[in-house]
């Protein structure tokens, strides 16, 4: 079973019977697919809006033929505190914490994330957008979470709202059922872990802690066993 | 706090005053890590034993000072059949499954597996296997998952006993608590999934579906989160 390719356009509206213009990475991107005149698309505008569409002719427009409903989305909306580590496993947490279905990656700048980290994540930023944007296709999801630049833990703090947990080696797993609310945040340490200073302040934030198994886990597998964790409600 | 390193010998035996001489990649690499005559190291067999050391002069041995309980190692054996995919993916998978607690991987040359996929992951076997010792290491684990050959679904599901579980879109969350057993087996299959014949055969071995969210998840993805889901008994 292929499903139709998903494309997304940006701050597109989309109508019954009228045409929108495709991106032009993404009318290429079909063209390379040999998907021809005619051939069956879902458009996503990234922000919760998905249609049925067919090409046009010159497979640079799509035709809407009706407005479909949300999917893939899960009904709470989960923030992940991502301390920054190596380039490729936040790219990697990004693309993972996306697929299990994370509202939001607000990067923190922690006390034990490396300078050259932090900078590398500050200017890849467009970079791990396309990711997650191309995270959302992939696994049939509607909206393309917020990537927020990388900034300390306080501030990063600041910008959430709802529980707060934080990954923490030897906690409890969570129990399901226990998050009765429809958004969370959970704070994820760069390599080596928060420092004393950020445990404090997470702790007087309330932050729960939730245990991931008995292991060391890398960023990006920390960001899905998590998200696995937090997210147990069944998309729409 | 940065733990000691740990250094696989498979096959040694440790005893206390004792010396075991260190295969040489792993020497080489405490050498290039700056670890020198008398630093403290963790000695694994990757098979259960565990040991703490003090390096030699020539950083050639390391003398066991005391035998040390296992640890990182689930209660539950879980096995994964492991639908082949892209060699990157597959490696993405063991590495990851290491860390989530896997106790064996049976790479499965799935309907849908595309063959030079399957010729990729039998030619390097060996190179899993480095994956997965090197992320046994860094997880803080003691036993290293055996890696089998591929082979097609009727075969794997033939090298597993206990229950067994399919990871299925749609199909409803684990309850925790549901799994009374010590060891498990899970089925995650290759890109586009098991075909009808091969869900056929699960259906008739009585796989029991387990789901992973509303989202189509990648196979490394999928595999961590049914580990997360399988494995919450807490290490020992």
């Amino acid at each position: 079973m292929r499903l139709p390719p998903r494309v997304l356009v940006p701050g597109a509206r989309f109508t019954a019977g009228e045409a929108v213009t495709l991106p032009e990475a993404e009318a290429r991107h079909l063209e390379v697919s040999r998907f021809g005149p005619g051939a069956e698309v879902v458009l996503l505008d990234g922000a919760g809006s998905r249609a049925g569409a067919h090409l046009s002719s010159d497979g640079r427009k799509a035709v809407v033929c009706e407005l479909l409903p949300a999917r893939g989305e899960p009904l709470r909306r989960v923030t992940v505190l991502l301390g920054v580590g190596e380039l490729s496993r936040v790219e990697w947490a990004v693309e993972k914490g996306t697929e299990c279905g994370a509202a939001r990656f607000v990067l923190v700048a922690a006390a034990r994330s490396q300078r050259a980290h932090v900078a590398a994540a500050a200017s890849k930023l467009e970079r791990l957008r396309r990711i997650a944007a191309e995270a959302v296709k992939q696994c049939d999801r509607t909206v393309v979470p917020e990537i927020l630049v990388p900034s300390p833990l306080a501030a990063g703090l600041g910008l959430c709202g709802g529980p707060l947990f934080v990954a923490r080696p030897g906690a409890p797993r969570l129990v399901p059922g226990a998050v009765p609310d429809l958004t969370a945040v959970v704070a994820v340490g760069p390599e080596g872990g928060f420092d004393p200073d950020e445990e404090h302040l997470l702790d007087e934030a309330g932050a729960v802690p939730i245990g991931l198994g008995g292991r060391i886990l890398r960023l990006e597998t920390a960001v899905i066993a998590a998200l696995v964790q937090l997210i147990d409600d069944d998309a729409r």
